[in-house]
């Protein structure tokens, strides 16, 4: 590349980079709003908190806590300190008390401890109580550790830092890996922050990243003294003994090194637009079909009434666990993904979806004598079975297979001993369908979107 | 079981055993008349030997000169000993000369030396000609063994011992497993005069084989100091470095004991007679396919002219190949064979005789950037591949397959690319016939024998 195509080149990435700087900063006025409410808030939940201890305190904590929200985000995270001699049942009836107080509209959820959640003024709004202790080590659960978090980049994270930390989460939702829910896999905001800050920037992280040979090990305070077993591991600068990016699955640290060289060598803004592809229609589902000549199979049932983080490594476990009954019995699985909404589904395709209508069953070697007579005497008599002859100083029998079709299969009880999670089993118990080849259109109005994902693949 | 019951079961095996013995016993005339021709033959192999050369010798060998062979079998081998300062070309030609000499209709054929065989009042007769050493160790080719296998037995076996050597020969001949061809991969003459010998007879041969946990070690002279890796390792009493069972199968030694147990539990005749099954009808053989719903398929082609102890090691290597082929494309092999008559046929039943249209491609890990991008950039604008896409931290793409079936891949050139023996290759070159499914009855006029114990096997 000449110099002045490598200039072109860097003028074009500052331009796109500008251009989604633009769309991502909140404006002034956004700005001032969000701390007029928050700072309203906070009174709020002091005077109730304080009331109840004198030694509470406040404090605001999350992106719109460290200027690395994206325009548009409206969550404002109050989370109530209380001294830490105080017993865990004190503690989340303080925490409900100063929650209401704050938000007189509120609701009561669960996370780690009970929680109070409300809108107010179109703010999404967390009442959240923890303990205040001397470091992160000493938490008795994750919400304990947050505090630190927020301490720990408000003293790192510059004007210009947390703009690319704008830049750089929109980057991962673009591109489909923002998030570290189980669902997606994917990098946390706090991730997202810390390398930024570990490599000075969006482009730096992007230049790193696409050169990255996982596993990936970055210990920005370096007091790391357990190891990994991640592709991306980050030591938490408040933590010692936790990563960071435990969460994050290889398949989106690749698919961040994909999108971070392909960023680099062709910058547009589009990277940063999550397109969800265009629901597959009837027509292109059957072109496809004829074209793979695959079998494409999907076991529909019910969605558990879950929430994603619980539904979503269940239906994970249960794709494992099915796609494995499947291979286990010779109808090998081509590809395979999950999906839910109202109704969940393991959808699978298939190489190969008939066997023939006997398998082979090998015995014991014939020098094991009374283990080897007994399967010889057990096959010798039996009008449905052939054999037993030997091979490679075995007995082997070939008997009637207990399933031809994988729909066979999918529709017996066998389904059941396969790893399902205990809800997915549950749903399934309470009655499922299976589609198979053609029959998979039935999926379309649900599912087309996600249909269209499979069987439009991108990186 | 009952001591009545223990000894009537002795007399059966007794009586049975007693019953062959008359069969496979050698009447006085036939003795006689063999011994006189076998005289006559020798005496003229020695006058020409000695006029040649006056330290030449000559010996009867085979189980007509150890009294172990069956009645009925006619081959008389007679051994011409030169010692062994003359060099091979005058020992071959000697040889050729005392052969013409004492068989003048005989011709000439080619073992380890060319030696003449003839047929003399309905005896086949061998006249070979070997180094006279000083022992088996010293030996320049395997012919030069053969008189001290005869000298070591002929002190060993007395009667009854050679009475059941024949009963232990007739056993191994009716049950499939007698000759030490490359075809069948059995027990030797020889192997199975030494078995006998160490175990003192038919019956005890059978009752420590019935126990037998391969590898079994069996060393008459204790002197073996080589180890080997085949499943029974009898070390020749003549050649401490030698394994006699070097060729016998570890299916056959598992056969041997199938049927020593069955035998010593029901002791009848019928083991004694090789009976080959009744050729397979075309309605059998359409049953067959239609109960199994397995594939069967045949490439036919015309036998390679070669002796059996050339053809059948091609053939295995042949359907190794052939077999290896089908099962690395995905056409899962559930069971093969191989047979040659006129023609020759390596045959495979298929659970799997079709795949989708696509085929898994695996890329590199997308870290490896260089590679990974070649990868990428290859099928990223290639209409006919899905992807690439993500799985595992590495680029997957889907392409068209070169194969849909077994058929379309057995009848083309890929086929040269596997494992095959010279001549099976050349003869394949000449043009060779794929056979599917029903198509597989074209080959019941030539293989109906080998068709049957394919699709009724036994032990």
């Amino acid at each position: 590349m000449s110099e002045e195509d490598a200039d072109r080149d860097e003028d074009d990435l500052e331009r796109v980079v500008a251009e989604v700087r633009d769309r991502v900063d909140p404006a002034a006025e956004e700005r001032t709003r969000l701390r007029e409410v928050a700072d309203r808030l906070m009174d709020r939940a002091e005077a109730a908190a304080t009331e109840l201890c004198a030694d509470a305190d406040v404090l605001q904590v999350g992106s719109t806590a460290r200027n690395t929200w994206i325009s548009g985000d409206r969550d404002i995270d109050i989370f109530v300190r209380f001294p830490p001699e105080l017993d865990r049942e004190t503690l989340e009836e303080y925490g409900l008390e100063v929650g209401h107080a704050t938000l007189p509209d509120g609701h009561e959820e669960y996370a780690e401890h009970p929680y109070v959640k409300g809108e107010v003024e179109g703010f999404d709004v967390d009442v959240v109580p923890c303990f205040r202790l001397e470091s992160a080590t000493e938490i008795r659960s994750a919400v304990d550790r947050t505090p630190f978090h927020t301490q720990y980049l408000n003293q790192r994270l510059d004007d210009e830092l947390a703009g690319d930390v704008r830049v750089t989460k929109q980057f991962l939702k673009g591109i489909g890996v923002y998030g570290s829910d189980l669902r997606t896999q994917g990098f946390s905001g706090y991730l997202t922050e810390l390398l930024v800050c570990e490599y000075g920037g969006f482009r730096p992280l992007l230049e790193a990243a696409a050169d990255w040979h996982p596993p990936v090990e970055l210990d920005p305070e370096e007091h790391g003294r357990v190891s990994f077993d991640d592709p991306l591991v980050v030591i938490d600068p408040t933590d010692p003994e936790r990563n960071v990016a435990a969460v994050c699955a290889a398949e989106n640290v690749a698919r961040f090194q994909h999108y971070a060289r392909a960023f680099l060598a062709t910058p547009r803004t589009d990277y940063f637009d999550a397109d969800d592809p265009e629901p597959l229609t009837e027509a292109a589902l059957r072109e496809h079909l004829e074209q793979r000549a695959t079998t494409s199979i999907a076991v529909r049932f019910d969605a558990p009434d879950l929430v994603e983080d619980q539904l979503y490594p269940q239906l994970y476990k249960s794709l494992d666990g099915i796609t494995n009954g499947l291979d286990d019995r010779g109808f090998d699985v081509f590809r395979a993904t999950t999906f839910a909404d109202d109704t969940a589904v393991v959808f699978a395709e298939l190489a190969v979806s008939e066997r023939p209508a006997v398998e082979r069953h090998e015995g014991p070697p014939v020098h094991v004598r009374d283990h080897a007579a007994g399967f010889y005497d057990a096959y010798a008599d039996d009008p449905d079975a052939y054999g037993p002859f030997i091979e490679d100083g075995r007995y082997v029998t070939e008997r009637p297979r207990s399933f031809t079709t994988a729909r066979e299969y999918l529709e017996s009880d066998r389904l059941f001993d396969v790893g399902l999670g205990a809800h997915v089993e549950t749903a399934l118990e309470d009655g499922y369908e299976v589609v198979v080849g053609t029959e998979i259109a039935a999926l379309l109005d649900e599912f087309g979107t996600e249909l269209a994902a499979y069987f439009e693949p991108r990186p």
